[in-house]
């Protein structure tokens, strides 16, 4: 590495360094890298012990060209290397870390769109193989693209395998002591975000943890034990491209003042030089998404998807991208959180994207060892997952930032779309016999004129299929809120509910936006 | 007022100086009077120049017993006065400003509870009588309780009457000089609200405007002339005890960066030593209500209230009392925000009133000079405002802080109430033949046992009437989530939409609430 060896973008840099072998005190970084691009650019990188005498730094760079690094410590054996970094274009298909994205989406650092349709598996970190792999293997399957997993062990409910590796040695008084992480916990950790950047998932790491329910203790650390671990946790996985950080899962099922999760997560930011994106989870208190450490809203509420009009309130009330991550899962277990049907999750997942938002699946079937798959992984069972892959792939089709409602003023418009250019309106639970263009025209970005044409899709939301009808419609009626093709005739739906219809502009050439 | 006259609690005390006739620099304020109660409480007020050489400092006292007095200023003729003051019992009906309470409620200093169910008529105060008295006279007479109406006269759409009374002398260079307010502008102020005062109406203060439109030019105010204004205007407003603030109708309308509307909302908070409620209101981009300097949360989304669980995700994205200020007006205008019809508007209260929120409304008929009531006011014409307050009077029969969603998380279960004594349900657009006694269990409050005993009420919200089911109710089956009166005979419902359920506890005595 010292020599300028030649490095990918976006790929993890690892420098090794040799220092000492007691712990140096958990209220601090053991060293601090420093990484200087040729064009000023800099990035401060803090290192982690990883056992004996071994400290490591890692670090993601984002510019191509000429870096040089030099490294500073407290501790004389770690500080005052140095040396030079050639960083190449990216290996293909990287694209970097993931952030906001035109203010309610997503996008890779290289700047491709990431449209989240999201998996939940709790305690997948603390399985043994084959389930371990067997559980990406599933989740990747089925086209999602990013996994809520837990860094602390679960306890509780439906938990039938309890791991002996814990994350902390104990002290003589027995309590955790967060200066000595057990390394081989952490390089499990390691090993399981690059097994899921290998298969193209975003890695969605709960930091802390609400089911500890006194098995493990890892819910009563200090504030200070806390921000010791959120440091060295940091430190470990910034580099990793894949990596989304949530504070914690269910945040306000703990009893602590909101505001130690408000310095927590101000410390992350502070603290995470990759800037991954950062948020919290709730139970049934929302936390305040509009605080400036957040960057994006990750919401339990499955009512909110449960009709239109409701999840793009949050967009009105936070401003920042809407990820619906718990909206109920497809299972059969009594708990109501645990037995939607198939095609209400289905539903439910149309009904936050013509809300202009994004959520998460989980499944909540029984399993033999009386365990679930939202808890231990494994395969999916359930009929949603293809149809969630379905709806991934459409939105991978969108040319744009994402999918915006169009008109979210008025009660009849719920069109999401990138205005001018793509129209996506989910007709639901009715069953229409058959569907009448209109667009709405929205307050924001390219106008509709008279002239536009647009192509029309049907889309079945269960049976997976994009039907063309085959028709050119042109805007002959171009009002102030809305836009109609003079007398085109009525497009002919199938039978069955869960129907969208997709509008494409098919000419002139759309203006440019002017949001 | 200086021997130490009695006042009663909650009424304008009011002190008169003599200084110099020549304007104090408006980025001051000429004296404050600070007022201390024998138990150790100290309020600071602010005086404010009444014209010619007369200062004035108003005090509304919320605790009876003995104050002293004592103003300091720059001014030696305005500072080193002191005096005391005997504060009794407030006068029948006098219940002293609203504030919070309960979170999501309002209530009077005193702790009476109130329920907002609001008007409008933007321009009321540039009104020349008898449509100025006319205006509160229908209001009041309707049962409204409230009143959005802005200082700055209203330029643009629909306005037929332009003053020739502007709040400012101007300066040698034409500019506006807020160091020199126009007296009888503000002393026509103070009557607009000692006169909604005495007719029970909460005077809801716009105090900047977004619809000047170049007529004025009272928006091209710098930041410090706006914050010299704000500063007279809460000396002037403060101690009237049915003041509320709202910072500006349509904030977003006006090009301002948010921070200059956070920097206003914090000289309020800092300014108005009587604490009224905060607010601003939004044109399409809503406002961060949570930050700290907001009580409430006033917000136009017309369409938040067209479908049941919408409104109540406000509550919980900003955990404050939401007042859905602008859903659409009853009126006949083509503007889409025009033309309700009454069943239409009493439909979006009752579901306002069902996600736990409140509501104004607002008439746009199109009167003969061409002007609406919600900009110049008089009579109303519409069908809906006796069924607001009718609305207004089952609100008043609530026992508690106000009506909450008991069960938020699940769709079906849209019922507000007071958990373990008062329920109410909409059934909205449906006209089913019965309705089934069941009763959500919440997470909050007291809890429901069986044996629990319950009276029912059939609401008929356009006919405006209640009728007794005539029937008690007795829990036999209470589960985790809800509640059931064993094989209970459905009630049978009248025909006809728009209907509501109410189910009161008639025993045993209900348990005190755990919230």
């Amino acid at each position: 590495m010292r020599g300028g060896s030649t490095v990918a973008l976006y790929s993890v840099v690892e420098l090794p360094f040799t220092g000492p072998a007691t712990p140096v005190p958990a209220d601090r970084t053991p060293l601090t890298v420093t990484f200087a691009h040729e064009g000023g650019h800099v990035v401060e990188v803090p290192g982690f012990w990883d056992g004996a005498d071994r400290y490591l730094a890692r670090f993601a760079p984002e510019v191509e060209g000429r870096w040089t690094w030099s490294s500073a410590s407290d501790v004389p054996r770690l500080a005052g290397r140095s040396g030079e970094l050639a960083v190449g274009p990216a290996e293909p298909g990287e694209h970097g870390p993931v952030r906001v994205a035109g203010t309610f989406h997503l996008a890779h650092a290289d700047g491709t769109p990431f449209r989240p349709v999201g998996a939940t598996v709790y305690n997948w970190l603390h399985q043994d193989e084959p389930l371990f792999s067997e559980t990406v293997d599933a989740i990747a399957g089925a086209g999602l693209n990013k996994l809520r997993f837990m860094v602390f062990p679960q306890a509780g409910g439906y938990v039938e395998h309890f791991p002996e590796l814990l994350p902390f040695e104990r002290g003589a008084d027995g309590r955790y002591d967060v200066s000595r992480p057990v390394v081989e916990y952490f390089r499990r950790l390691d090993a399981a975000v690059r097994l899921l950047q290998a298969r193209g998932v975003q890695a969605d790491v709960l930091i802390y943890n609400a089911y500890d329910n006194a098995r493990f203790g890892l819910d009563t650390l200090t504030e200070d034990e806390d921000a010791a671990y959120l440091r060295y946790l940091v430190a470990r996985l910034s580099a990793y491209p894949n990596v989304w950080w949530s504070l914690c899962n269910e945040f306000d099922l703990l009893d602590r003042p909101t505001a130690r999760w408000d310095r927590a997560g101000e410390l992350l930011a502070a603290t995470d030089p990759h800037e991954h994106l950062r948020s919290v989870h709730n139970w049934v208190r929302l936390y305040d998404y509009n605080k400036p450490w957040v960057t994006h809203a990750s919401i339990q509420l499955g009512q909110a998807t449960e009709d239109v009009g409701r999840a793009s309130l949050f967009r009105d009330a936070y401003r920042k991208p809407i990820v619906l991550d718990e909206i109920k899962y497809e299972g059969d277990v009594p708990e109501r959180w645990g037995h939607l049907t198939p095609q209400q999750l289905v539903h439910q997942f149309w009904i936050a994207t013509v809300s202009g938002c994004y959520a998460s699946q989980g499944e909540s079937f029984t399993l033999e060892n009386g365990s679930l798959h939202i808890v231990q992984g494994g395969p999916l069972r359930g009929e949603s997952p293809p149809r969630l892959g379905f709806l991934r792939g459409l939105l991978e089709q969108v040319d744009g930032a994402g999918l915006d409602p169009i008109d979210g003023w008025w009660d009849d418009g719920f069109v999401v779309g990138v205005p001018g250019s793509t129209y996506l309106q989910y007709l639901g639970r009715r069953s229409p016999a058959t569907w009448t263009f209109r667009l709405p025209q929205g307050r924001w970005g390219a106008r509709l004129e008279t002239g536009d044409r647009f192509e029309v899709d049907v889309i079945d939301t269960w049976n997976m299929t994009v039907t063309p009808v085959g028709r050119t419609f042109e805007l002959t009626d171009v009002r102030r809120n809305e836009a109609f093709a003079g007398d085109a005739a009525p497009v002919r739906l199938p039978a069955g509910e869960a129907l969208a219809v997709r509008v494409r502009r098919s000419g002139p050439a759309a203006p440019t936006s002017t949001t």
